[in-house]
């Protein structure tokens, strides 16, 4: 199913390659291009074949481009749709990957022409390893992905792109960037924050003893530094917010330890374990 | 290689199951007895052939072992270590599997008689499943195992204790009862309180959208709630003094957000980060 004539991938990571891959899999378009500031990722991406072509040239690459995709650090994401927007074909959709979604879209919707689309797109697939090499054409399957619906999203680019996500095997989720902002600080960015102090709390531990606890409880604090900052930054009330709320937790732990309610303790064990086994 | 002729069993979980297996794998005893208090339990035990046979009654199965391994929640070890003490042959060694020491190692030492040896144990490998029916042999493969010395521990004994973990190709780290439970607080009991913490922070959550890094850090929550109330009221002090630790790690990411100091924020990621790699 060719939905696109032209695809125009910027940033050849972990998400851009795997699009790449994915997209290519599922046929989804006549050409992929790919943008990159490293050539030695340019040569990464063309030697797995994650896109047809590719540039280090930004503006030129969009030229003609029926979809552009923007994956990138979130700020970063900003700062190349104020570079391409007066590049960009009319009638052409942007989409992005980026983890938070109200200071993209806002940001973006302001700095784009009327003459072209965008729809905030965040897949929720990924890894804490990174690069073109670690791409994966399956990366995306059976996950979720959320778009957001502003005052401005053009309703027939909204369909095409969940058309786009679905054929990628994701089950779309449209939404308020508010609220997408609020749902993934709980779901993925407290945990980020969580693990983060975790292996920081460890810093002078013996970690040869380490087990298969410790290490999926810190795992995702492996990620790239300078992505996450991106992504606490532009979530930062929420993250908060939550934060907090997450101490309350902890402490209720604290308390029933320090007060000898051991009855409370095995409530609030029960109680978890019946919200994970959940999932 | 027989380092015993009878080996008894109490107790066929998770842990215990996945020990029969392997020792009779290694071949490290002429007989393999089980103890559990329920049929089912012991059927299951026998239909994987975990052990050579098994009985509901504890008191006659150490009657003549040479080494007896009590697996059970830790304050369970305890009660049972009580119930056996009159009828263990002279020699016998008696080890457990508990997550804490300090408590077992103590009580255990109290009630038994000169005649028998106590080495405590701890196999830091396990799972968030439970129950004889997930037993497997390679459980303790390459993992730590952590054995206590205390002023009563007997040279002997825990010299061929080292060797029988050894053998279930576990790697031995002998410490005093003290430093262990400081030791796993940090590395195990720490994460769990983390894990669950965080489940019941997202009791109202929409948790379909759940993805790796929230379900990774939650995972051990899913552990036996009736097994962790053990392990948390025997290492209360420590598991308090790393709570309050672990609360400074991330108030430090909560106060670099929201003081807007973005350049200390990225600062504790890739500290995290290094810290995480490290393993």
């Amino acid at each position: 199913m060719k939905l696109f004539k032209r695809v125009t991938i910027i940033g050849l990571g972990l998400i851009g390659g795997s699009l790449g891959l994915a997209i290519k899999k599922a046929g989804l378009a006549k050409e992929v291009i790919g943008v990159s500031r490293r050539m030695s990722t340019i040569r990464g991406a063309k030697a797995i074949r994650a896109v047809d072509s590719a540039t280090l040239d930004i503006k030129k690459s969009v030229e003609g481009s029926d979809l552009v995709i923007l994956t990138a650090p979130v700020l970063t994401i900003i700062n190349i749709a104020k570079k391409i927007a007066g590049c960009l074909k009319k009638g052409a959709i942007v989409i992005d990957a980026g983890s938070t979604k109200k200071t993209i879209v806002s940001k973006i919707e302001a700095a784009f022409p009327k003459t072209v689309y965008f729809v905030g797109s965040h897949p929720i697939a990924g890894s804490e390893r990174s690069g073109v090499t670690s791409a994966d054409k399956d990366l995306f399957k059976g996950a979720y992905c959320i778009l957001t619906k502003s005052a401005r999203t053009h309703a027939e680019s909204i369909a095409r792109i969940k058309k786009f996500w679905e054929a990628l095997g994701m089950k779309v989720e449209i939404m308020s960037p508010d609220d997408h902002d609020e749902t993934v600080s709980r779901l993925s960015h407290l945990p980020h924050a969580i693990a983060v102090a975790l292996s920081n709390t460890c810093a002078k531990c013996d970690l040869r003893m380490a087990a298969g606890g410790f290490k999926d409880t810190t795992r995702i604090s492996s990620g790239a530094p300078e992505l996450w900052k991106d992504i606490f930054t532009t979530n930062r009330k929420n993250i908060i917010k939550d934060i907090v709320k997450y101490k309350k937790e902890l402490s209720k732990i604290e308390k029933a330890l320090r007060n000898n309610k051991d009855a409370e303790l095995l409530r609030l064990l029960r109680k978890a374990k019946s919200i994970r086994d959940s999932i």
